[in-house]
């Protein structure tokens, strides 16, 4: 226990007009139905229990995805799912072990790429997994199953694996035919973290109906507005969802929580209109931020990761801080040059972009 | 994990006009300020994370109980908090093994008094800890420490222990000064799980505050009519504390949670009103149940233990279920011969008594 470090956040200011652009959240309010449901919702009903399998939410998502309401478990955040299934599908290991033919060490394994969500190294450890992280190309693509197999670190026996898609922190997308490719070759379970997967051009859901070791991770946190309370789900195979719903805590999702994501299932109009204002003010900031010199990656989600010019992404994070813009540094050898910035509104595009003019000197101020 | 058996929670009916008194919820809705601060943080807000360690109510808890904001951890509901516990302080066992002067025994202990609260022996099994059930004394009283040393079966070296207090499902309150003999005795952890304890005549909190290794758990739920949001809390000591910190998720307490948790702390002379008044219901249930010739033990929580006459107390569940009264009966052989009743409305207690009457055969109908 006192050797764990825990997950680190993003900095949740307490200072009131800084332009947030460090956690990923959405710069557009919800849908002001789902405001509307869940005032409707704020009665004397509080004072019981809400439903302990959100099964009304359950059967809405089951009829989006055409799947059954057994193929869906709905957790307090998809942070909680990924615990979940760590302490589900992954063993305890009293002492690390090394790598090798050892079937025990697989059992305990939770593998990841790097760089992916740093969630997961935290979730082994805390659990007492057995790390096996194993490196992205240098362009942050996913290696073919092939290469995987000349690398001799990526195990196909883990007993659980973790694919951010698309990547986060990179906001590379992955196609579904290189996802599926993965899951085939893979024995235990595998999660594809789908928190970001609004931002891009496809999904692997159709992956967690087909195969029967594979979770697909959704969030309503960032596409849909409702970080503050709390929601994400898994969509797979029923013995899998089984098995999670046994060991998480009863009433894991709470009621006003369930009533706006429910509300947010009838109003996707809305939010696929948010993604196209994102996505247009991400295609903008990249271009803006290319032509300052900026190394930009191409992303699929609401964040872009660049490579800033002149000084280093450390010195960047506090001349941008001074402006009163936060965005997000990971010290991580593998990301260390780079800034991860949220894509906000147009407004804050432009002041992110205008401080960047004036910290290289192109503009006085 | 095929072996496990999931917490059996309380029925949550779909179907209106039942009368609800099996699953311990607040007959009174939460204030009507808490109502109104929590619809007006219906806004663009809940696109923001909440705040990740409920600070602004911790430290509202803190001046409250007199301690420091690092006494206190927020979970999402305390049943997230006796989770966290058994997960941060018993070892999993690989193999259950046989109790005796064995610390490897001990270290992987969660300990309980049987009956109390049922979720324990399933948090124990879904973290692969071994239980320790020890029965309370016949008339569900605290055994003593030097009863508990003859007895045999308790660990005073036990990693966790888990007393509810007042006791679920009796009603039982235990005095301050038991606890604390117990409390003295106790080497490992030891969570006084205070589910109920505003119906009670005194509370333990300041043995969390006096002993390094208690913690007091406390919830939102039922006392403040706040089911729906999940809020539950830990008093303690920081190094406890701290270490739960570190393996919680990071955004486990929902933001409207937080705001009404907070809101609920301003009006708290308003629950007040409510404790006298399920008080005084419980008194007159008592007394109308005992005169039917029902054996009701006294209760400082905001439900009562009953054991009916004529009918088994599986049968009296059918015959008020038939009725439209929900109440709860557990199939554990200690308990198997009661009923655990809800304290309603003075309407509702008037409801039950009612079919109690007609059931049993003194009015028709």
């Amino acid at each position: 226990m006192r050797a764990l470090h825990p997950y680190l956040y993003g900095e949740q200011p307490k200072i009131k007009g800084l332009i947030k652009l460090n956690t990923n959240e959405n710069p557009y309010p919800p849908s002001p139905r789902v405001l509307a449901a869940v005032r409707a919702a704020v009665d004397g009903r509080l004072r019981l229990y809400p439903n302990p399998t959100a099964e009304p939410l359950r059967k809405k998502l089951a009829r989006l995805h055409g799947c059954a309401p057994d193929n869906i478990i709905v957790g307090n955040g998809s942070d909680e799912l990924l615990a979940l299934a760590t302490r589900a599908f992954a063993e305890p290991s009293p002492k690390p072990k090394v790598q090798g033919s050892n079937s025990q060490w697989a059992k305990s394994a939770v593998q990841y790429f790097t760089p992916s969500y740093s969630l997961y190294p935290v979730l082994a450890d805390i659990h007492g997994a057995v790390r096996n992280p194993v490196p992205l190309r240098p362009d942050f693509g996913l290696p073919t199953v092939a290469e995987l197999r000349r690398g001799k670190i990526w195990n196909f026996g883990a007993a659980l694996t973790f694919v951010t898609t698309p990547n986060a922190p990179s906001g590379r997308g992955y196609a579904t035919s290189e996802l599926e490719s993965l899951c085939r070759a893979q024995r235990g379970v595998v999660v594809l973290d789908e928190a970001y997967v609004d931002f891009a051009g496809e999904n692997a859901l159709a992956l967690a109906l087909k195969f029967p070791h594979v979770l697909v991770a959704r969030t309503f946190s960032k596409a849909y507005s409702l970080c503050f309370q709390r929601v994400g789900y898994y969509v797979g195979h029923p013995a899998l969802i089984g098995a999670l719903h046994k060991i998480r805590d009863s009433y894991n999702v709470n009621g006003l929580g369930q009533v706006a994501a429910e509300a947010t299932l009838d109003e996707l109009d809305h939010y696929r209109a948010n993604f196209h204002k994102i996505i247009s003010t991400r295609r903008w900031l990249g271009g803006e931020l290319t032509k300052l010199g900026f190394c930009v990656f191409p992303s699929r989600t609401n964040f872009i990761l660049a490579q800033p010019p002149r000084f280093s992404a450390r010195v960047w994070l506090d001349k941008l801080r001074a402006r009163r813009i936060l965005v997000r540094w990971f010290g991580q050898p593998e990301v260390a040059a780079f800034l991860r910035i949220t894509i906000g509104t147009p407004g804050e595009a432009e002041a992110l972009a205008e401080a960047a003019r004036k910290i290289i000197g192109l503009r006085r101020g």
